[in-house]
């Protein structure tokens, strides 16, 4: 099973998303689908297709970590603009995986006791065990996102932070997660459209918070707070992955395709058994 | 939207499977199909109706949960001999929700530290949180089966526990859980065939435990253990379900009944904005 054959992906989507030296957020079109073809209607097939083969790689990790065959797990970090369709990503995508498998932290705003704390200390209680598949929806990055352009921690806080992210995902790499962080890029002008969307529906008026619009003036800012995170973060252990985001479909087929290529790249294999298979079916005919 | 009318229900799930006073766990036929025509491929399509169903109810009891428009949560306990459908419970009917909405738990053999405590604290810090559905995977029940069964605690450590659950339940519900527990019901031999295919099948044999044949050998015992729960735990305000899991396309359908029923009761409505819609509009054009 290879994800890039088995669809209609061109290259890899852990190559051509992966930002790299030199990448610039700048020059990333939101409308792009870069190495897919196209077509909603395509993208929806794939979609489908591609659940299937996440399926089956989740529950062969899954078991395979049950008899000590393997330390591996996932970890998927999510990070956006408000609007850019992280909870459709995990409705979709990551809702198509046996909830038994999935450990999925929304990460709120900072409780008191949370920031009496240092500001890894909420995340590592929810790194995913081995076998697992955890999904961060938002996570350690707001700490130098929204930290940064808000000034939540004086500047030379938010200079540690930078080194202390990498020295702990190189530590959960060490440990067997394959770290997969990825940023949901959309523009601003769909942004506003989303928005709207959410205004003009009274079944949406529940998603949408005042405080958005202000956040939104800080647009540059987020972008440039993004851009420092790449260049201090983005490393050979734990690189980041941008995601054209402004049509969906591409978004979501996107992430699943970065799912399936680093659980391929796992590659788990069923497990053998630790018991004396014939004797277990003589015990059970018997009583 | 109504469940029973919806889809081929003669009567409600909540009332046919309900343990009232007087019910005889040995006079369920695991085999049976209660409330339901019946039939394998009529089944699959209530299912999927009953997905679509759920959806919108989780998301309005979730949306409603978010602007303080309700308390409410549903706390779905699932408990089981080994190999009578949880885990397919989990996959395809917990699994067809977003997993935003759902607070999934699976109860181990207790560690050192959750023995150390009173056998409801480590349920307590799984109780779903307003808006959210919470799913037990074993349960506090475990402490008066198993704990009965292979006399894991004294026998009058037993009989408090009961009532203590009672209590706890009570409490769960005053504050706006409703507490769904389901027995899935199968028969001995349905087991024993359940467990050969999974000796028979190499991709099945990390499901397989030389410990569940030894279980198996206590069958009577746990069925004892089970009405005795049933009598002492089956409360007006937290009642036992009984659902005959012979047949899995009968028992998932069954369970998703229940949980479609509990939330038409809750019957959660979209929140109205908390915002000047038109004012935001005006803000969210201009900038």
């Amino acid at each position: 099973m290879n994800a890039k054959n088995q669809r209609d992906w061109s290259v890899d989507a852990l190559d051509v998303l992966r930002v790299d030296e030199g990448f610039r957020l700048a020059d990333v079109d939101p409308e792009s689908s870069p190495g897919h073809p196209g077509g909603k209607a395509r993208g929806a097939d794939d979609l489908a297709r591609g659940a299937a083969g996440l399926d089956q790689l989740q529950e062969r990790l899954f078991a395979a970590s049950r008899t000590d065959a393997t330390d591996a797990s996932v970890l998927l970090v999510l990070q956006a603009m408000d609007t850019a369709g992280k909870g459709g990503i995990i409705r979709h995508v990551v809702g198509s995986v046996d909830p038994q498998g999935i450990m999925l932290t929304a990460f709120k705003k900072p409780t008191q006791e949370e920031l009496a704390h240092d500001f890894l200390w909420r995340i590592e209680k929810r790194v995913p065990t081995p076998g697992m598949i955890g999904v961060f929806d938002r996570s350690h990055y707001e700490d130098v996102l929204i930290g940064r352009v808000r000034s939540l921690a004086p500047a030379d806080e938010i200079e540690r932070r930078y080194g202390a992210i990498n020295d702990f995902e190189k530590r959960l790499t060490d440990a067997g997660t394959r770290v997969v962080k990825v940023m949901l890029h959309i523009s601003r002008d769909e942004q506003r459209d989303r928005l709207m969307e959410r205004l003009d529906r009274p079944d949406k008026h529940w998603k949408y918070n005042p405080g958005d619009v202000d956040e939104r003036e800080l647009w540059a800012q987020y972008m440039d707070a993004y851009q420092v995170a790449f260049e201090r973060t983005s490393t050979d252990y734990a690189p980041w992955y941008v995601v054209p985001a402004n049509r969906k479909w591409y978004a979501r087929l996107a992430v699943q395709a970065l799912l399936l290529e680093t659980l391929e790249g796992i590659d788990p294999q069923w497990p053998t058994a630790t018991f004396d298979v014939d004797a277990e079916k003589a015990r059970l005919a018997a009583g």
